[in-house]
This record gives structure tokens, sequence and C-alpha cells, in this order.
């Protein structure tokens, strides 16, 4: 580490350049060689740790040019999120990757073996909010989890959830996914003792607004442990509980 | 009933007036005599029905006079909703109310004997919104039902609920007055078999939104058979709940 | 009711099982076998009532398929709500349900025959109200109430409204259905005597904002008795009417 | 009319003035003689309409101050809006004016004997509505208009109203005053058939949101010839209604 | 006027009838014959006012059956708004209208000669504003008024504006029609000396947020006399200018 | 576990109680000894972890009694949260906590000794922000965590932050506290690489809506790992945090 | 300058025309030769200064006709802004513009050579915020400015910002464009020492609102030199920053 | 500049620190010698630059303890806002400020001799808007600008705006401070030729919304080169004023 800003003191020790072109030579990269580099390293030091490309509002051609500039930087894994089914079927005739249709996920390389503290379970109220979920899961597996799934749970059905107590207790983090009125989350925070992940959805109409109203609920939660994402950020409940299923001691 | 107009026409069939005299007659009070007076006179057809009178915004002496006059009008029972503890005390030296506390009412008069269907149960999310709860529940009593009441059993205690299913499954109504995400509407929905009215509370801070959240999250529940009154508003969930406990058939 | 429960417990009476095997037993099913499947027994108590589909976003294969499984486990009423024409065609040719198109629901079964406590009245403020309160009130019929429409009688045309207070007072429940300003629920809460259900609709333009006027004029309402249901939500006001309409002693 | 401009311009003619002279003449009060001044102008051209100052976030002083400097500038009347009874007893100890606590308004100078076409009526939902109702009955009366009052007949009590069609029908302009759910405007504007200003109210609680179901409510009536002010803006109503109450042919 | 109830009234008293029979008659339509009735009657008093068909959300052969039974109960005109012009080619070959473009409306039967007491002037902010602003212009000329146009002239142009004062002085009403942010309203209101009424559009982007900026805007208009309708609302800006227009003495 | 149950059951067993009487035994508790008390059973394993009371609406005289009551049932930690200095003096008198003021947190206990897997960092963008920042810190360390906080780091003087990048990448989960524009969380999301608990604070004024540009700002970040709670609440984030930062292998 | 209200007073004074005429004369030109045509004059006065064509709801032929009509009265360049790809193949057909793709501008006449101050930096926060920021870019090149672009420097990836404090520190107005929590505007304010023109983009999904977020975000941004334009609003950046970029002395 | 980091080097280099040490000792403080200096460097680089402390929420004590460090630091000037007057007294018996009241702003030191390139002109609509102008105003003159004020010309009364139309013309920066329907920012843009920064304020009542009527409005100007900052925000404009008037060639 440091090695560049090392090497320029070296020089400079060495008699090889100036005082003055070693500090242009140090002003030059300040973030690279001064620590701050951790920043990229950090993130890509466990093994398979995939490479993401935010699909929506990209072509097809831009990427697959993108996927291959990560290829080429060593990304041995590229997510692809918010990826259609006819733009994946155009990514594919170039590049070789699996596409998870409920997720709207296109991954190029392979599922990582997990490797978390425990298991990430994702609940969802109905079936409506299942694509969203997909995303969250699909994307902790691609980051190195097992991943349960537990849909259409929500509290119409309550007695479903409550069938279902011994997932819940034996999760490490949960991800809980609803529209409507989103009380899944509070429900699930209340009966858990773990991390709880909301994601609101659109999921619904009238009073709903497009995931306001659950948002708005699931920020609200009376239930202890809950925190939330974005409406309908899956991806974003997936990659948070991936992080916290992979905490471990920093010196 | 009619009788006004009934005489009006005896009056011009037996000549005692014009018709020009009959017709002005009938114009003048359309509505007190023409089977609309049926709105006011069937709301007291029940014995005890009390008058309301909304006290928020009014003195306790323009209190006082307008429930002298509603007694002087043959009103035996008069409620006053919003009422102020310190306002109570002041109507209290010119007029013998008994005084609610909690759900803020003052009421004229006798509680009458319940004569229901069945029970209404209220239940509340936590102990905050009691106030609200006790002005659903006592506002129920004074129209004349029994009232069971559940508090404090919102979703981060969801056991509690749970452990209260025998008041749940044998309620006529239920009253569920909650803040914050106000989900306990929406369990109590999916767990319970009769009308549930939801009463969203402006307990809560952040997002809460003075009860915006609960509102939405209300409106959209997944539960079918719930319906929505305003924010805090007791008084309009007793009344309805009351309404509803006692359907009767109509010929 | 328990018999599952009681049976093992028999078992356990009778030595055929061990404690460590009942308690495994009983454990996994509390909620079906310990008072809580009164929830789902109970909503089929009636004769006739229907299983219900939210058709919205849902493939004419995936209706297909979830109205046969519900007609194998005993249904034998089936509504769909939310369906739309085409998709209605497509879910003939495989299942004989009758289409209501004004209230877009697909009806596997028969008609019950009425047996409510009195009649539901449907009212809408305007005619683009009407497919909302169609839903509301086919949703009713199918539940087993008789219903009356009274459509097109907003408060621009108050006169229409009142020629009608024949039908407005011999109602037990009436469900106002109304857009724009959403005055109609607040004129027939203020005429009635009967528990009113308003259902705003998105029906408007400008600072309707879909249905949020409707909405929030309706949860101010000054009338007592009305409660209100989501935006467009025509089967939940035509569910909760239903409840109402089929209120009976409980012991 | 432009008599300063015309002067100039025959100095010039007369060659008492130089061109410049002229030129910059002119430009030093265009708006004023220019035609411009019509505007001030036309505004006082009835007599005895008044001088307004709006009182909010004024010291008793500076009302004194400003009333006393358009006394001087020759204003009879002078109108002093949103004044506080304290702040209208401290302003009396300077100026003679006459206080009308209702409507927080207080006028120097007398009441202007009516001119206009025909009645004002003032119309409120509700008794809390009265102040916004008053200070736009005041102001009314105060530009030279006969108003009428017809207080506390909202849709919850519609017979009221109903019992007042004579009021209504013989009106030339109706102020249509609600909080709540704001259907007075609608069912005044679907009665009647003069010109109907609204005036939401910041009257309710819960989602009444300080006036804007009202609001919302009245921008959305259904009811042809309704126009809307700021809520609470009981002066901006009266002001309006007097000016349509005076309407007369223009050359 | 109230024959009926007055044939009825002599039949009684000629002992043609009982009095049972009299009330019976006089309760069947109270609204039509007991002076309710003004209410239609006055709208179409004056001769070429036709009757209104809300086009939006109507097929054409819905318009053209509506037109049809409203041609057989006599109304000379028909004027059928919100009519697009594809819709408007169906409906001509059925029935011989004449369709303004701009103003997205039909017109069945003769624009009547103007007969109010001035001129309406329309003015917009820019050229975006012009549907609507035609809207309220037809509306106008259809009910009976001369109508100029001043197109264009919002604040970023001021001069433009400023340069027609001639026009803002003469008119009788303004109609004020701006989106973005509003401000001709305010501008014109401090200029004239007429009512003002204003019409927000929801002509924008960004936080235009469909026409809410500028209605806001138009609601806190500083500038007295101005009255606001519906965003987009070109019709009911043109009708209650029109019965501004037609003020006339009512005994 | 499940003591209670297997009682009965053995006494089933042994004849000591009938089937009906151990059916009856086992429904009346059904989530206390059915598993489902692991709930609280797991909330408590670790030793100190403390009860919470929420000091927001309390008297003095609720909060001691409460506090008594868990400390009687055995808890040795108390937190009472939203506790103001002024209701602290009073609770202190009969009980014998620790006030911490700026977190307005009182303690009854000892402060546990840190076992989390490593540092709790809280960072706040402006000083308005301490407060909240304080209530999560504090509530982190009651619940047994080692916390760093670093505080006014906000983007405004993004070079304070930077200064730290020590403590920022040497964190297991960070909460990053802010008002006004809420970027702080972004900030840190983007350079660290453990998760980040965002609290927006309704520190501000204008547009920033007590909190809501805040809110919304974290909602919408871009940088991965970051999850938000309810404006203000720093307990709900000191409490997630200390979730997290507890992580362990479940079986 | 005032030529020709010059002219008509010395027309009066030589006796060619009567005072009347004069006054005539001069009201009907008021702005134009008053000095207020200094508003147009002023803003050509540099040379090769665009006119500009807001293009977004108009058809090419529309702006043809205004492009030749602008051309006509003598604007050398003619700025053609919200042109779709489409509308702009058909405007090169009948006229020779430059079509800038991302920008979605066209541009009749040539590219001024940049005379302002120093350079416009041109930043965004993702790839999907570059059609603004080019059209901000575009729009201040056409306006006379040397513009240097820094794409993707947002905030998930700071160091990549501040791996450009050259270019930032050098620059004489920042226009920084961003979408989701719109948090670049902050980070530059704070480390820059120029104006800050932030223009949040409605690039984003669920909770950013189309928008708003970032707007609030910018208008709450602790960073002091930062003002806000509209939503998406990438002309008025550029024109502003061109504004600022050609400050110079008035006497 | 960077005197810290060469000194490292220099010792480096002359062999009095090792490699390792010089490593870490520019890691310390990156920002502060690396070029990043030139920050705060800049910003006081002009002379009489005032330091700012944001009063609010501060108590005097803390605002003279930071005052203090502030002026040891080497800040002769320090701007304080915000500072009530009570609290300006209590500053006062320790720091020796200058109080401006209407400004609600205290100065350390003296005000700079003006050395912008040309007027700032701050102009309000109403006299409400004064005290956010004056904040404007009196920073602006604190930042070495010379400041002409034009208070109380909003579009009710435009007439007084058109008569000064010098001040407007002649400016180099204009801020326009208005509450209400915010018309001002628009009226003033599309007159004058040269940056405006619009400053919304929360004067107002009912749907003005605390400044969110003319925050939108000001947003969505038609009028080019209008910017907008913060409700109430009076020091932000001032400051962006100042920086676009002392603009100054950059190498």
């Amino acid at each position: 580490m440091n090695s560049e800003t090392k090497k320029t003191l070296e020089k400079l020790k060495n008699g090889e350049i100036t005082v003055d072109e070693a500090l242009l030579a140090i002003k030059k990269e300040p973030f690279e060689d001064l620590g701050f580099a951790k920043i990229d390293h950090q993130r890509s030091v466990r093994q398979g740790i995939p490479e993401v490309i935010y699909g929506a509002g990209k072509t097809p051609e831009q990427i697959i040019s993108i996927a291959r500039s990560l290829n080429e930087k060593g990304a041995s894994n590229v997510l692809i999120t918010r990826l259609s089914e006819g733009d994946a079927e155009k990514v594919k005739t170039e590049i070789d990757i699996k596409y998870y249709r409920d997720a709207r996920i296109g991954l190029l390389g392979e599922m990582p073996t997990p490797d978390g503290i425990g298991k990430i379970l994702v609940a969802t109220g109905g079936t409506s909010d299942i694509p969203v979920a997909e995303e969250a899961a699909v994307t902790a597996e691609a980051l190195g989890n097992e991943v349960e799934r537990l849909y259409d749970v929500g509290v119409s059905g309550l007695h479903r959830l409550l069938s279902h107590m011994d997932e819940v207790m034996s999760a490490s983090v949960i991800i809980a996914v609803a529209g409507m009125e989103g009380a899944l989350a509070s429900v699930i925070g209340g009966l858990s003792d773990c991390p709880v992940i909301a994601v609101p959805t659109s999921v619904g109409y009238g009073a709903s607004y497009e995931g306001i109203s659950a948002l708005l609920s699931m920020l609200n939660s009376c239930a202890s442990g809950v925190t939330v994402v974005n409406i309908d950020n899956g991806f974003g409940a997936g990659y948070s509980a991936s992080m916290i299923n992979h905490m471990e001691v920093k010196k």
C-alpha cells in the first residue's frame, strides 16, 4: 500500500528527483496513493464480489461495453441490475450472462459459494412484491450469501407468517419487502431478533402513492432494529444485508 | 309525522285558509314537514341517544348555553367531546356532567344500558393512543354499546395481541386505534371476521407526519373489512361502530 | 374444532406417542389447530361466500390456475376483481365465468340469494364513477346482498338526490362513490341515518390529484357515521358493507 | 387625465422648455401620467371606497401612522384587516375606529350606503367558520354592499340550508365559507344561479390539513360558477364579491 | 310556477282528493314543484344558453346520444367540452356540430349574439397556455359574451402586456391563464380594476408539478380581486366570467 | 424451553389432567410456551441488555413506576429515552439513574463493557445534529458497544471529514446523522466499506421541511450499503447498529 | 436612444403635429421608446448572442417558422432547446442547424468565440445526468463561454471528484448537475470558491420523486454560494452561468 | 503554500527523517497541505472578508466563545447571523459588535469599503419581506458590496417597480425577496439584464405554505437568469450575490 508515494519519497531521498518534483507527484494522485485507495481495494477483497452495472437507461450496447471493460480490469463477476428481458437477450448474444428473470438481473460469472455468518431471509407481503424481493435475493446470493425466500406472508394472511417462525427466528438478517400498507416490516421486526431491512414497493393503487404509504409505514415502525431503503430498491437491501452478514472483526 | 303539513291541508280543505296561503305555508318549511324531518327524528328514536356538542373552540359559557338549550328541547343525554379538563371544571359549576378525563368527554345524563347486537372492541397500538381510543370507547358506551378495551397490543409486541384472540374473535365491531405505522388495523383486519374501523392517531414524530403515515397505512390495508376515519377522530369511530352494532331490519 | 390437537393429546394419553413427539406435533401447526383456524373457517361459514382473486397484474393463465385450485379446495364461488375485458375473454375459454363489464369482475359460480339485514344502496356523484360503483355493487351482490343503484346524483345536481330520499332512508348501508370534490358522501351522511362507506374515485383532473381531493373531503366529513376506504376501492367498500349488512349476534 | 404630460407638451410647443427637458420630464413619471395612473384612480372613483391596511404583523404604532398618512392623502375611509382585539384597543386611543370583533376588522370612517347591483350572501358551514365569514361580510359592507348572513348551514345539517333557498336564490353573489370537507361551496353552487366565491377555512383537525382539504374540494367543485380564494382569505372574497356586485358598463 | 302543487291544493279544496292523497302527491315531487325547480329554470332563462356535455371519458356514441336527448328536450345549443379532434370527426358524422380545435370544444347550434355588460379579456402567459385559454374563450362566447384575446403576454416579456393596457383597462372581466410560475394573474390583478379569474395550467416541467406551482401562486396573489379555478379549467373560468358579465338586478 | 407445555403434556401422560384440561392449558398461552417466547428470551440473552422506556409523553411518575416494575421483573438495566432534563431531575429523586443530557437519556444500572465485533462510529454534519447523534451513541454504548464520535464533519467542511479517514475506515458500523441536505450519509457511504445507518434530523429551516429534505436525500443515496431510519430517531439507529455489531453465527 | 419619442417631440416643437397627436404617439409605444426598450437592446448587445426558442410542444413547422422570423429580424444565431432528434431531422430539411444530440439543442448560426471572464465547469453526479448537463454546456457555449465538462463524479465515487480539484478550483462558475440525492452540489460548494449553480435532475426512482429529493437537497445546501434552478433546467443554468461569467462594470 | 509538506520533503531529502516518517506526516494532514487548503485560503484572500457564525440555536455564550476563537485565529471581521435582539444584547456585554436589528445580524469589526464590480440591488415584494432582505443586504455589505434597497415594489403595486427602472437597469446583481406568490422575481427577471437571485420568504398565510408557493413560483420563473436559494435564506443570497459581484479573471 502507498507504494507509489513511498517510491516517490524514496526517489527523493535517493536524490533522483527534487523536492518540487516530489511535491508535484504527490499532489497528482493524492487519493489513489494516500490511503484513500483503500476504498475500492477493500470492496473487492473478498473473492467473487461482483462489480455492479445499473442497467436502467443504458442500451444493451453500453452494457456490453461496460461489462467487457470491467472484465478486462479483472472483475471476474459482473452483476447487471434492472435489465429487461429483451435487453438481456441482446446482451447474451455478446456476453455469456445468466439471466434471472424475476429479479431482472444478469450475472456474468459464477454464483459464489455462500460465506456469510448465517442465512438471509427475504420475505414479501404479496405476490406482486416478488420482483423486488428477487432483486434483493439474487443480489445477496451474488454477493456470497445463503438466501431463504418466504413469499406472500403479508398481514392479511398473518397465520402464514406465524407458521414460519422457524425461518424468521433462524435468519441472520431479514429483508422485508412490502407495498400497500407495508405492515410486514413491523410485524417481522416485532417477532424477530435480528436486523431487518425494509423495502417498500410501489405495488398498490390509490392512496398507496407508488410506495409512499409503505415507505412511511416502515420508517415509523414501532419495532426496533428496522432500517429502510428506497422504494423498490431490492439491490440496495440485498447489498446492505450482505454487508451485515459478512461483518468481521477489524483491527 | 307530517302533522304540520297535514294540518295545513286540513285547514285548506275546511276552507280556513286559501290555496295561496296553503302554498306559502308548505314552502316555508319543506324539509321539516315533508319527510325530511325523518332525519333528525330517526336519530333520536332509540332512547337515551345523546345530542353531541363538539367542544373544541367553544368557551365553557357557550357549551353550558348550548347544553341547556338542548336539554330544554328534550335531550335527556348530551355528550360534550374535546372538552379539556379545565373547561370541564367550569362547566361542572353550572351543569351536572360526568367528566371522562382520558376521553376528554363530558356526559350530561346517565350512561344508557347497552342494547347493541354484540360487543365493540377498542384496541390500541400503544399507550399514547389511549386518549383517542377512550374518546371512541366512551362515545360508543354513551350510544348504548358494551365496550371491551384492549390497549397497547401494537405490532412491536404482537404476541400480546395474539394472546387475546378470544376478545378479537368475539367482537361485533372492532375499533383499531394506532399512530406511527398504523399496522395494527391491518393485523386485526387479517385476524378477525367482523367490521374493523381504523383510527389513525397523530402520535409519533419525524416521518409520522402527525398521522399521515398511519392514515395511508390504514387506507392501504390489504385486509378486507377495514374502513377508516379521520386522524384522531375517536368520536367518529365510536359513532359509526355504534351504528353498525345497532343494525336492524328496515321494512 | 381442534380435532388434530385433540387427537395428538389422546395419542399421548394412550401412550401411542411420547411427550416430545406430542410437543413437536403441536408446534408444527399451531395456528391451524389452536383456534386460529377460526379465521378462515368463519369467513366461509355462510354458504356461497366466494373466494376472491385480485386480478390486477395477473395473467389470464395465472387467474385460471388459481381459480381452479380454489375450486378444488371446495370454493363453489370465486370472484375475480380488476379483470379487464380482454383477459376475461381468455379466462372464459377455460373456466365458465360470468363477466360483469362495468364492474370489471368475473364470477365463477352462481350469484347467491340475498340474505342480509336490508338493502345496500350504491350512489355515485357522476357517471364516470360508475365503474368503481359497479365493483362495489357486484361485490356486495356476490356476497349475498340486495343492492340498489342510484347513479349521477352528485351535488351539482343536488335535486336529483333529494328526489330519491326514499331510497336513501330505506337503505341499511350506503356506499357513496364520488371523485372530484367528493361532497356526495357528506351530503348523504347528513341526510341518512345508516352507516355510510365513502369511496373516493380517481375521476377528475387538475387539483383533484387522482382522488386525493375526494379522499380528504370524505375523511373530513362533518357528517357522523361516514367511514372511508382507499381511492377506487369498490371491492373493499362492497365487502365492508356486506359485513355490516350481515351483522348478527355472537355468543 | 394626462394633464401633466399635456402641460409638458404644451410648454414644449410654446417654446418654454426644450425637447430634452420635455423628454426628461416625460421619462420621470411615465406611469403616473401616461395612462397607468388610471389604476389607482379608478379604484377610488366610487365614493367611500376605503383604503386597506393589512394589519397582521404590524404594530399598533405602524397601523396608526399608516392610517394617518392615508387620511392626510384624502382617504375618508380606511379598513384595517387582521387586527387583534388588543391592538384595536391601542389603535383606538389614537384614532377613532369602529372595531368589528368577529371580523377582526377596524374601520376608520363611516360605513357607506350600499350601492351594489344586489345583495351579497355570506354562508358558512359551521360556527367556527364565522370569523372568516365576518371578515368577508364586513369587507363587503365597507365597500358598499348589502350583506345577508346565513351561518352554520353545512352539509351535515343540509336541511337548514334547504330551508333558506329564498336567500340563496335572491343573492347577486354568494360567498361560501367552509372548512373540513368544504362541501358547502359545491352544494350552494349546485343550488344557486349566481357567481359563488368559495373560501376554504383552516378549521378542522387531522386530515383537514389546515384548509387543504377544503381548498381542494372547492377547486374540484362539480358545480359551475364557483371560483376560489386563498384559505381564510375573507377579505379577498369580500373584495371580489363587491367588484362583481358593482359591475357596470364600460365604454 | 308551482302549478302542479297549486293544482293539487285546488283539487283538495274542491274535494276531488283527500288530505292523504294531497300529502302523497306533494311528497312525490317536492323539489320539482316547490320552488327548487327554479334552479334549472333560471339557468336557461336567457335565450341560447347552451347545455353542456363534459366530453372527456365519453365515447362519440355516448356524446351523440346525450346531445340528441338534450336537443329533444328543447336545448337549442349544446356545448361539448374536452372533445378530441378524432372524436369530433365521429360526432360530426351524426350531428351538425362546429368544432373549435384549439379549444377542444364542439358546438351544436349557433353562437349567440353577445349580450353581456362588457367585454371579457382572455390573456395567457405563453403560447402553450392557448388551448386552455381557448376553452375559456369559446365557452364565454357560446354563453353570449364578446371576448378579446391577448396571448403570450407573460411576465418574461412584461413589456408586451404593458403595451396592451387599453385592453386590460377596458375589460369587464379578465381571465388570466398561465402555467409555470403563474405570475400573470398577479400582474394583471395589480394593473386592472375589474374581477380577474385566474386559471393555472399544467404547462411546465420539473417543479411546476403539473400546475401546482401556478395554482399556489394564483391563490396567494397579493392583488385584490383575483379568484381562482381548477388547473386547466378553462370551461369553469369562461362560465364564471360569463355569469359575472351578465350580472343584473334581482328583485 | 417449552417447559410449561411439556409439564402439561407430562401431566396428561401421567393421568393427572384430562385431554380437555390439557387442550385448555395449551390454548391459554400459546405464544408464551410454544416457541414464540423465544422472542423476548433471545433479546435479553446477552447480559446487561437494557429494557427501554420511551419517555416522551410520559410523566415522571409513570416512568418511575414502569422502571420499578421492569426492575422487579429482573431487568438490571433500564434505558429511558426522550427524557427531558426537568423530568430526569424528578425521576432521580426516586430512582438512581445516570442522566446523559445531550442524549436526553436516563440509564438505570451500569454501562456494560463493550462486547461487539468492532467500533461504531457516530458522525454528524453539524453541531445542531449532536443531540440526535448522542441519543444514538449513548444507546449503542448502553447496548454494549464501543462508540467513536466524529461531529461537525458535514459537506460544507468536507476536508474535516477527509482528515478523519482512519476513523471512517476502521469502523464496523457507521451512524451518519445530518439535517439540511443530508449529504453526509452519501459521502460517508461513498468513502467507507461498512454498513451505514443514516439518521435524518429535523435541523434546518425553509425547504428542509423538518427533515424531509435530509430523509429523501438519504433514501436516494447513490452509495451502496446505506439504510435509513426515521427523522431524529437516534435510538433506532443506535439499536440497529448494535444488532449489526453483535452479529453471530446461528445454528 | 429614445429617438422615436425625441422625433415626436421635435415634430411637435416644429409645429408638424398637435399636442394631442404627440400625446397619442407617446402613449402608443411607451415601453419601446421610453427607456424600457433597453431590455431587449442590452440582451443582444454582445455579438452573437442567440435568440432562444423553447422547442418542447412546438411542431417542426412552428419551429422553422419562428426561426426564420427571428432570422429576418436580424438574429444571426438562434438556439432551439428541447428539440428531439426526430424533430431536428425535420427542421434540418428547411434550415441549416447544427444538432447537439445529447443536449437536445439545435443551433442556427456559428458557435461564438468564448469571451467570458473565465471557464464554466459543468459537473454531473452520474452518467444519466449528462443530457441535462449537455443542455447547460451547449447553452453556455452558444452564449460565448469556454466550458469544461467533468461527468460522473458523484458522491458514491467521491475520489473521482477529488482527483479533479484543479478543474474545480480554476472554474469561474460551476454548474453542478445531479439527481438522486443531489449531494454533488453541496460537495462542490464546500470545495470550491466560485458561484455554484445547482441543477436537480429527474433521474432516479422511488423516493427521488422525479427530482424533488435532489431539489430539496440543493436548496438546503450547507455550502455558501450555491443557488438553484428548476429540475432538469439545463438551459437556465447555462444562461445564468453565462450572465455571471460576463459580468462587467456598469456606469 | 504547501510549506509544511515541502518542509517534510526537505527534511527527508536532508536525511532528518525516514521515508516512513515522511509518509506518516504527509498522510496526517493531506488536505491542509496538499493544495486543498486553497479552499479556506482563497475565501479570505480579499481583505475584510468576515468569518460567519450561524447564530440560530446557539447560546450567547457559545457565540462569544466562537467569535473570540475566530478572532484569535486572525479573523478581523465576524458576521453573526440569525442573532435575536436579546442575544445581541448579551453578546455585546462581552464583545464589541454592531447589531443590525432588521437583519438580525451582528458584526464584529468594520464594514469594509465596497470593492465589487457594481451595485447589488435588493428588492422586496412587501414590507413583511424586509427582515430577509436586510439579512441579504447587510451580508452583502459586510462582504464588500455597495447595496441599493428597493422595498415594497411587489406586483400588486407594479407601477412602483416600473417607476424605478433606473435602479433595476443599473444593478450588477439583483436579489429579489418575496413571499406570497413570489411573482416579483419573475417580473424583475423579465425587466432586467443581470443575474437575479430569488429569495422566497415564509411571509403569507393559507396556501402560501410557509414559502412553498413563492419557492415554486421562483423555480418556475419563465424569465432567464433567475436562480433561487432556500426560503428565508437572505444570507445565502447576499453571499452568492457578492461572489458574482467580485468575479475576476482566473489564470
